[in-house]
């Protein structure tokens, strides 16, 4: 049994060093109402990376020299709770081990007959949830408004844009390469895509792919980026503040364009979006999803790295954009 | 008859060389529906300034070589106009000139009997309705709440201040001086004051006055005490953004600390302010002024400029915080 523990807190960017290994082959011994389960599937985000500093945060911080957790999709292989059984499979916030014990509380059965067990860390998990209920709840799209999402490949950003066009907006993607542009457009029906590495003129690019403006904003990059989308918001524009991966590594404070004048100038508004404040609109939010699914109104783009040891290294790759759509570790 | 033309757009902070004062002699002539004003009250408001440049807002901005406008008391002198008598006082957006000629629309008739003439350009004016109303609709406060005001010796901050303590929230304000700290103490009853002009550490200082950390932050003027506000707010906080005052004059485009991380970590809001957005909610908003001013609950302060051709240095003393409450001139 392999556990992987937070080791330091990263300056900066984070790397495999900061996590440890530690093997134990004492066999796991389960209680009355316990489960044993074996790891399938891990998700890895961005969001961890903020759980792995000290600070003040909507959950606690990791704790040093103790297992990190995200979201998993594990297997039973041994049960003595009354509502599971070997050979199911269950999703939720468990720890970065080959195998764990739990009391149940807080996982949820998935299907793997209805969809690939590695969706319900994605669309079916809590990616479609965000990207749904983010742009739903605080975005609240107006059929014909237009829309732009940074992150635009990521996990979260490729099913944003599919529901904006599902909802009758324009879409504007914002990526790092080449290549992910042409995703955006090719494979998520996105109406145009910037590529924000070889951009000069970001705000001029958005001006120009938006030339209605902007009225909703899914932004889950921050920095420049989002700066150069201020530029160009209408009145009443709303801003779904879902992420910043382009500052969680800084080490210093990072500074932007002020947002305070563009806010008031057309009273706009920003707000930060995070999805377990949403658990009540779950089940009408899987609900849709599932169905948008099923009809293939929306496609799903996964980067599965394989092996329980890659875990650290495919959180790393992250950071540099090597994921398109939602990345997940295969056990 | 006096007029005052907007001459330049300043660059930067303005100066009253911006300003051109024309005169004419020729007496003006009333038709049928329509009115003759003299100026009694002008108000000299911090938005004005956005509005002297050339950019796009949520009003027009102001024209080169025409006059320049704002909220005015004026006496009707002469009236061929069903509506409104001889010796009628009005108030509405009018031009900042000695006497002009109006159809009426879009002016209140005020009472001078029931409140003094200039406190319809303040407390129940756009300054009480700015306070109400973005504490309430944005703000959204509950009782027991953090509430910090910056600009909070300002018109509409002194306002918030007392909505808020009348409301049941814990209050605590920024202000530019000791003499102003120590009045929102002592005559708007504020818990704690902050003078940012001596405090070196506003973070610090910030925390130690809002030991349950901050709800709602009533922004008035963005900068480097907005940035240090970010750093002690709570869960759900709200940030009503009103104003700006702090880089209005700015030439280079502001930097400020990222606020993303901060909303996205706190699940916080923040939200552009336009009183003009919330015209629905006038009549409501000022029953309840009226009713909290005849209970002697609000009590509101005035500097008042004397003379017309003082109007372009009174609106410009507005950024050096040389009013303690609402700035007016009386002509």
């Amino acid at each position: 049994m392999k556990t992987i523990l937070l080791k330091n807190r990263p300056k900066g960017r984070p790397s495999v060093s900061d996590f440890e290994f530690v093997e134990n082959d004492s066999p796991l011994e389960i209680k009355d109402g316990e489960l044993l389960l074996e790891t399938a599937y891990v998700s890895v985000d961005p969001y961890l990376r903020g759980k792995m500093n000290d600070t003040k945060s909507y959950t606690p911080p990791f704790e040093l020299d103790k297992p990190v957790h995200s979201m998993i999709v594990a297997k039973v292989i041994a049960s003595k709770h009354k509502k599971y059984n070997n050979g199911d499979y269950l999703a939720g916030m468990l720890d970065w081990k080959t195998q764990q014990i739990s009391d149940g509380e807080g996982l949820t059965k998935v299907d793997s007959e209805k969809a690939p067990l590695s969706s319900y860390l994605g669309i079916l998990g809590l990616t479609g949830l965000t990207a749904y209920l983010g742009l739903t709840e605080i975005g609240k799209p107006k059929k014909g408004e237009t829309l732009v999402v940074s992150g635009a490949a990521g996990a979260v950003g490729s099913v944003v844009g599919q529901i904006g066009k599902i909802l009758g907006l324009r879409v504007i993607g914002i990526a790092g390469s080449d290549e992910k542009v042409e995703l955006l457009k090719s494979k998520f029906g996105f109406d145009e895509g910037i590529n924000y590495n070889t951009t000069e003129d970001m705000k001029a690019a958005i001006a120009k792919a938006a030339p209605n403006g902007v009225d909703i904003y899914f932004d889950n990059v921050g920095g420049p980026i989002s700066d150069a989308v201020l530029f160009n918001i209408n009145q009443f524009a709303r801003f779904v503040v879902c992420g910043a991966i382009s500052v969680y590594n800084n080490t210093e404070l990072p500074k932007s364009v002020s947002v305070q004048p563009f806010l008031v100038r057309n009273s706009a508004l920003m707000q930060g979006f995070i999805i377990f404040n949403y658990q009540a609109k779950y089940p009408e939010a899987l609900k849709q999803l599932s169905a948008w699914l099923a009809e293939g109104k929306l496609t799903h783009s996964e980067t599965v790295v394989e092996g329980f040891d890659n875990i650290p290294q495919a959180f790393i790759d992250l950071f540099d954009g090597k994921n398109k759509g939602k990345m997940v570790v295969k056990i």
